[in-house]
């Protein structure tokens, strides 16, 4: 185009930190805000050489920046791969076609393979704005989603990003629905598996909105964030890995949809279905086993919603060529005692360490499952799978194997509690009745978790221990006075997080 | 609360515009980002005194601000109404309550009447992301609403405003459903209806994605940011006006959806209806005529989807105690000549100045709604409204009224169009057969409307014109080469803007 050279701004960094939402910063009074008709909120098209992104612009009217010059959120800097100095090439977005199929879908007409394909294709691309893809994720919620429309979801999502193969037969898998807080089974399944002689290649999330994500858990004793060959080299040593699946770009539409659905809350049935099996099957897992808590504080509140996702998972996993158990769980209460990256992998330690004081919860939720998947994988005979679970923990050849995997990843360290610590009291005698995992999970994010690792509570109270007036409930860990009078404050000022039964 | 002191942080400008989303931006290291546990993208809300605000928080990672400093974007600056210096207190917002009903309405719950003036309300606080309204707006789109809940939706969103009251038992207004470049009757009808003795206290939108909105026409003439009091006044003095509603907040949550909407490009029936009838009744009005031009580049597409609308359009006005009466008008093509604010406002004043050479098509159509008012509003019987509204148009009382209420206004200046010009020319001898609404509406858009006002296009060739090779099809009007340039390269890269049988 001719007059592309009044495009072109040179590039400074403002450090200004937008999360997923790519900006760019230009002057109002710039050629290019006068030449191209740009006002606040235009969504832009950036290019650097080859590469381009998509952001919103943002209109700067003060002399933060120099005439010819723009600026970009972090990651923008990061997603277009370029750096203060850098000239950078700024026209409009060019309608986005997709999202004509969303529209068609807000009329009521069903998603095809087709547009399901092309809607994942340009979030990946970054063409979707957060609003564009409020807009896909309502349309998509409730039971607005048929099978046959999961189906091409999952199938567009396992398409838009990397695919592993490990050229064996057999590869297996594990997912927790989520929603509980302490249930860190992961760390302790990945090495039974592996002791056993099967390929576990997990990748995990960090925590959205929740005080601690897998890969917050095992980075306080190991690192995550590998690449695919490191990743590759791991479980070829050790047949197992216990990674950060983000830095693997599995299915990076996924990312910035949670994203949204964490902002408005929101889950659809269909779009966690295709979340989960799109990963499982680009980290080229064959089999994978579904754990769903079911509790009234829990992700998934009742049984028959349990049932549906069973149905919808197997279905669903059937057309992608993936076999899926499903395994539905208590998700009454907090599972082991501490919340909080390092307070979670101390009961994982305590667990695979086989002390005495270790959370008999998590041990047997983690040994079911692992059971589970050792029948599964055709290791052990149905019924025989819990207890060969049992002996490879037992026998220290988990813990052995756990080690290796850390070595492989990069080194074992023993996590660390935060420095300040306060002891939350019984104010009466008797007896837990209902415990709210989510006020606990706040409680605990107040702390600092997941962002000071050492932060969260150490939980000492499960559902039906009778407790004395002035016992301790649970005990805050912190790194920092301000935040431990903030999970205080938030405490004064909520009731039951924790209901005692004075009667019992 | 006892640590509210950390929250404390003070103002300092940066000039950064984020159009309508309120941000607040805080360093990484600050005390509140650490105490607080924010990170980037919370929304927070901002204290000062009594008034607050909700905000999207941005993280700065650099220098651009000093321990203990924040800033807001230049719209939160505004709404908070403070400046430079002052102390702000900023904490995390509390769960949107009203969110709980979108969520249900995702799951095909119903509104009620309660669960809408929530939403309504909280929207007009400034508590929804824009995230947040997107799904929303997704929830009601399609034929999500039903006749009962765009009422509640209606009454809600009367209720969320200022209303005005004239102590009159006849007020008439008028809207069009939009999408037609150019058709700009406002500004003839009001003058007409006013010069009959009848009351019209019109309000209009500005441009949001179209070259003009009636309101920046009519500020190429006259003031048009006129406050309630300033509103009144003109009222009382001259029986009409014809001033930017923006400004009255009659539908404050009403502009934040049609931002959305537009970012979505998503028309949902309901929210229009409620929209449109909503600022009517809020404006005081007891009768209101709608104009629905239907052509295939039109908003309105199909006959059969202009019947709907009027159906929806009268039961609502009957529940809310307002009489409608809609004309279905021809949408194929422009209407008059110019697109954008000033050659619009030119054919008005030609129109109302009884030239020769004024646009036929822009007299015929404001006279015909004109004429449909003066019967609806009693002045003539059925039929006579038409020639009734002409006679006030030839005879001059129009345009005598029209300067007065511009005088009313805060005094009447003739437009002016942009400095430079360029001619397109037709590339062949043949008929005008298609003319292409969004695509011309886009080329005036290029040339600077209507951000520059006298920016846009001059259109020569209606449907049905016989053009010679070399004659002009249209004039573009701009302030700036690098424009006119813009508008040239989308016209050279997009075809059928017209379309010319050679053969007729």
């Amino acid at each position: 185009m001719a007059e592309q050279h009044s495009n072109i701004l040179l590039l400074r960094k403002l450090g200004i930190d937008t999360h997923t939402e790519n900006m760019i910063f230009v002057r109002a009074d710039s050629q290019v805000c006068r030449s191209e008709g740009f006002t606040a909120s235009t969504r832009v098209t950036i290019h650097f050489g080859t590469r381009s992104i998509v952001a919103t612009l943002i209109v700067i009217t003060s002399r933060l920046l120099s005439e010819g010059e723009a600026s970009l959120s972090e990651n923008a800097f990061e997603s277009l791969q370029v750096q203060e100095g850098d000239r950078v090439t700024v026209e409009h977005l060019r309608p986005i076609v997709s999202f004509r199929d969303v529209r068609a879908k807000m009329f009521d007409k069903k998603f095809n393979a087709q547009a399901l394909q092309g809607i994942i294709a340009d979030i990946t691309n970054g063409y979707y704005s957060h609003i564009e893809i409020a807009a896909f994720v309502t349309a998509c919620s409730g039971d607005n989603l048929a099978l046959d429309e999961v189906i091409y979801l999952t199938k567009a999502m396992i398409d838009s990003g990397s695919r592993l193969s490990w050229h064996k037969p057999m590869i297996i898998d594990k997912h927790c629905v989520g929603g509980l807080p302490g249930n860190r089974t992961t760390p302790i399944i990945v090495p039974i598996i592996a002791a056993a002689g099967l390929t576990i290649p997990k990748t995990s999330s960090r925590a959205i909105t929740s005080p601690a994500g897998t890969a917050d858990v095992v980075e306080t004793m190991t690192p995550v964030n590998l690449t695919l060959a490191q990743i590759r080299h791991v479980i070829r040593k050790e047949g197992g890995c216990m990674v950060w699946g983000g830095a693997v770009k599995l299915s990076p539409a996924d990312d910035l949809i949670i994203y949204v659905e964490k902002a408005l809350d929101v889950d659809s049935a269909g779009q966690m279905i295709a979340s989960v099996l799109s990963k499982k099957a680009a980290a080229g897992s064959t089999h994978t086993i579904i754990d769903i808590p079911v509790g009234d504080t829990a992700k998934v509140r009742s049984k028959e919603e349990a049932f549906l996702l069973e149905y919808y998972f197997r279905a669903v996993g059937l057309s992608i060529g993936l076999e899926v158990e499903v395994l539905i769980t208590d998700g009454s209460q907090p599972v082991g005692r501490g919340i909080g990256p390092v307070l979670e992998a101390k009961d994982v330690l305590s667990v695979l360490r086989n002390e005495p004081e270790a959370p008999a919860d998590l041990k047997e939720r983690s040994l079911k499952l692992a059971g589970l998947m050792l029948e599964t994988a055709g290791v052990t005979d149905k019924g025989k799978g819990l207890a060969h679970a049992r002996q490879l923990l037992v026998s220290g050849a988990a813990l052995d194997k756990f080690y290796k995997i850390c070595e492989a990843q990069g080194g074992f360290h023993e996590p660390v509690t935060a420095a300040l610590s306060h002891d939350v009291l019984a104010g009466e005698q008797g007896t837990i009745t209902r415990i709210d995992n989510r006020k606990l999970a706040k409680v605990a994010k107040l702390a600092g978790a997941p962002k000071s690792p050492g932060a969260g509570l150490h939980f000492k109270a499960p559902l039906g221990t009778r407790v004395q007036k002035g016992q301790p409930l649970f005990t805050i860990y912190s790194e920092s006075e301000g935040e431990l009078a903030y999970a205080l404050n938030y405490l004064h000022n909520t009731n039951h997080v924790l209901k005692i039964d004075p009667k019992r």
